[in-house]
């Protein structure tokens, strides 16, 4: 889809294309709806990335409690998220790493009240585990800013998915 | 459900609950989870309605834009905003009814960039006509804090029915 096209949508149509852009906050695209006509698809990043700056620390803690754990049952997940976690080989792991990654996301959860969000299209199952370990033992306001970092990942990759369909989601995950 | 009970809910219970108090826009009750423990239902209500204020006013649009039209097939409609056009009476509109507040919704939809949101429990059918007809000829800036008020009406009556659900819908709206 070109930048011309995306112009011209309603909000409604907007919406439905770019809805889970940031997963589960369509408030989110809607509100930079408000911002067309856009220059082009790192128009829309930055738009997206001044709106999430603009909100307080509880709604960028907001939009981490939106995301789903990692090692969550693939019920509970998007589409977008199942996925995402197939790319990074999250789907494949056997039942003890399962389990020590479900350990290490719950003691997470508990320490900071948000999930451990991670791009995992810009990652294998290891460096997430390794991603995982360190990031446990951190600091409330630093694990916020991180996980926002890894938002902002993800979103990049969905909305190039969606404005360049031709490119391999790798491809790009590597240009990150 | 009694206050304690709500505070000693881990962020996913919260959000499974109170996910949808503002209309597809889980992130709201997430960010406001961060604030506990909560004194009780007025607090919860301040809460979100500080949260809601210190939104840009694109924020603010993205709220609105996440609503449905009123007139819209209920396929689309979340669970409460059905049970919320069926108290207003939208429910049993003849079609030439229907067709004029289809039409006014369009227009306002048009002019605005974002649809009429009206608390559908705290009116008739007559009432949200006359309001429709002329909020449609209103201000942009004017409309968008009109509409936004209406969402912390809704907001009010949902979480009234998960915090008092013995009191009677119908009640609680005569309050406001």
């Amino acid at each position: 889809m070109d930048i011309s096209t995306v112009n011209a949508l309603t909000y409604e149509e907007f919406l439905d294309i770019f809805g889970n852009v940031v997963e589960k906050c369509p408030i989110i695209p809607a509100a930079i709806w408000s911002y067309r006509p856009f220059k082009g698809l790192t128009d829309i990043e930055a738009q997206i990335s001044d709106f999430i700056d603009s909100l307080p620390d509880s709604g960028k803690e907001g939009i981490l409690r939106c995301h789903p754990d990692l090692s969550l049952p693939a019920v509970s997940l998007t589409r977008d998220s199942v996925d995402e976690q197939r790319a990074a080989g999250l789907v494949r792991m056997d039942s003890g790493e399962r389990a020590l990654l479900l350990r290490l996301c719950a003691r997470y959860r508990q320490r900071f009240g948000f999930p451990f969000v991670i791009c995992a299209r810009a990652n294998s199952t290891e460096s997430i585990g390794r991603a995982l370990q360190e990031r446990v033992s951190g600091e409330r306001a630093q694990e916020r800013e991180r996980g926002i970092e890894e938002v902002k990942k993800i979103c990049s990759l969905r909305l190039r998915q969606i404005l360049q369909p031709s490119a391999e989601p790798g491809a790009s995950a590597n240009k990150l």
